[in-house]
């Protein structure tokens, strides 16, 4: 396996998705990630106690060593400031200020290491009038058009169902890390990182800005299925037999190839439809016109007769398909293993891949401080007595 | 302006969003970019003949240099590997297989320049079952799970209304290709790097598919407004008098503040309403109340009354507030420029901040072909007779 990131080690205090994120990528990479969390544990992980975060934590946390601390104790910090010296990242998604309050900021930091990268996610940024507005996805959702842009033209909006402010921050955090990394490597630099869950989502929607910009006469908010500047057509979700199918016509020669493969010939040549730009000035026309062709049959044949003929398409799945897909298992993105806290799960490898290699850590997302010993014995030199005195204090 | 990609010579055969947006976060960080398009131009050029892409084009393609190049000619095919030879990345997202067919595979570039990083991103990867289905974030979208996962529970499936797909793949690959780099800077090594957009998608939709992990008995298929797992509540989105706001209530004291706030304290210690796993229980008729306190409420009154108690909550904005947004502003994250083909647009910085700085190179997109000249006589060394002969023969 391809370990681009060896030997690099890594602060993480970060938690639930966003940050969580860039740091599994960080750990399938082959970096040291010391996930550093207080006595009752990480939001997400307090959530495990609910079955449903099982699995998200189990995702993101493969890799992490765990090392539990209380911040707020004075040999806590302490302690946090003596793992600094030696570490190559710190990075944090906490409220804009936390680490300050804490006396913890990047300048007391960079006082016992200069070499150290400080890098953060918040909602909003560091600075600015909405600094301290409360960010989960949901309100960076409602705040950053992605909700208002989402839903059907004649329903309310609704959000987008993964969470994409959050895992849009956590991966732009990735890639901000680690070019500071490149940039210490390179210049000598170590640059103070940071991303707003907001500024990470804003190009996601540069189509429906586009038409925005454009001034559209009577665009409406959200286009439901179909393109966001509503310039391509067919550009559907179209009703099967047993479910919906995905239709994008981008080029004629797809036009040709859909209605041809519905038995209508003629509509190749009918001026209403000679063009995208005819076809999307009979909008409603086309799509119900596709419809009807496509409501008589089942999903997967109709996939199969089109993908055939090359006209670009997709089934819409479910998560289970998802989840199951023999195409993701077969890459090794997706891997089925024994997760001793949490059963039978799917664990997903990082995306990035390297020489074709679909890299999954191989130990599983631990119990709060399992490694906290170890971590402090290897790093720090502490003794038996020293490691049991922090227990019994609290501390670790 | 921090440039921590200063020095780094990238060749960019990417189109539309996915890559493209790659290569637009490494030309805010200095890179140079020698965007490489065909005769007519890439797909996202192309539509800008209609005017909701001239934003999207401009977005994405500030800072970088532009060369007309025909690939399917000999001497195209020859001036590429000739620019390979003091490159350091070459990127593309056609369809897999594309770059060998114009013989122009990994292992050719490599013979030329061994140390160019080779990245590319496709829809589903460069191997496996799905490997060339067709692939546009619609397709993607529906293979993905992310429409069946999007829409309120009792409606059809819809699609995200951003671009998730493209973009989640393109940030990606921006972290790939720089880890690639850092590997070569620290280790030597020259991996390929492979971003899949179904990959890149699938972590975001992580608190989805632990509820199906969990194996929720009627779990819906989609939530609408709720969370994904439907373990927190309130959680949604909530009509006011003039537009929606979503809420989120993720500690008891904010439970607390929301009730007090409308005048119900006595539920503070309601046994149906208590703590979370009890709201969770009674979710319909909580959603209920909370929407019949914000119904006769302006948007914007409500969410500083709520703000003021630090409930967790955000106005549902469109996109015209959005682009016009004071904070985005304030902190150069957006900033008005007169574009010369384009007119006035809010041009987006890079979401990837280094030392508190927003980062937005400083020439706009140009057009088509406008540095042809320049990049061949300054990194090929070409004469004006040898350029003329080019442009005559339709190679540049």
């Amino acid at each position: 396996m391809h370990m681009p990131l060896k030997g690099l080690v890594v602060l993480d205090l970060t938690q639930i998705f966003n940050g969580p994120y860039a740091t599994y990528m960080m750990a399938a990479a082959g970096a040291e990630i010391i996930k550093i969390e207080p006595h009752d544990g990480e939001h997400l992980r307090k959530r495990t106690i609910g079955k449903a975060s099982w699995l998200p934590f189990a995702m993101l946390n493969a890799g992490k060593r765990s090392l539990k601390l209380d911040l707020k104790s004075v040999q806590g910090k302490q302690i946090l400031l003596d793992l600094v010296e030696k570490a190559d990242v710190l990075v944090e998604n906490f409220a804009a200020g936390v680490m300050e309050r804490l006396g913890l900021g990047e300048k007391v930091l960079k006082a016992r290491n200069p070499r150290i990268i400080y890098a953060c996610s918040t909602g909003y940024g560091t600075n600015g009038p909405y600094r301290d507005y409360p960010a989960m996805d949901l309100t960076v959702q409602a705040m950053s058009g992605v909700i208002n842009a989402t839903g059907f033209t004649d329903s309310p909006p609704v959000k987008a169902g993964p969470a994409v402010c959050d895992f849009m921050s956590g991966v732009h955090l990735y890639g901000a890390i680690v070019t500071a990394l490149l940039d210490r490597e390179r210049n000598g630099s170590t640059p103070t990182v940071e991303v707003s869950m907001m500024e990470a989502t804003y190009f996601s929607l540069s189509s429906n800005l586009g038409m925005i910009h454009a001034a559209v006469p009577g665009a409406p908010a959200r286009t439901g299925n179909r393109h966001g500047a509503l310039v391509v057509c067919p550009y559907n979700v179209y009703p099967t037999a047993d479910g919906y199918i995905a239709i994008i016509i981008n080029h004629n020669e797809h036009w040709r190839a859909l209605v041809t493969s519905f038995g209508h010939p003629e509509l190749v040549d009918d001026a209403r439809y000679k063009n995208n730009a005819d076809r999307v000035k009979h909008m409603q026309e086309v799509d119900d016109m596709v419809a009807s062709w496509t409501t008589p049959h089942k999903r997967a044949d109709l996939f199969e007769r089109l993908i055939a003929v090359t006209v670009p398409c997709a089934p819409v799945r479910d998560l289970h398909e998802v989840m199951n897909d023999p195409h993701l298992h077969q890459r090794g993105s997706l891997r089925w293993i024994e997760h001793p806290e949490y059963g039978r799960i799917a664990a997903p490898a990082s995306p990035l891949r390297y020489n074709g290699e679909a890299s999954l850590p191989e130990r599983p997302s631990v119990p709060l401080g399992t490694d906290s010993r170890a971590i402090l014995q290897e790093r720090l030199g502490l003794s038996t007595q020293q490691l049991d005195d922090l227990e019994s204090a609290g501390v670790i």
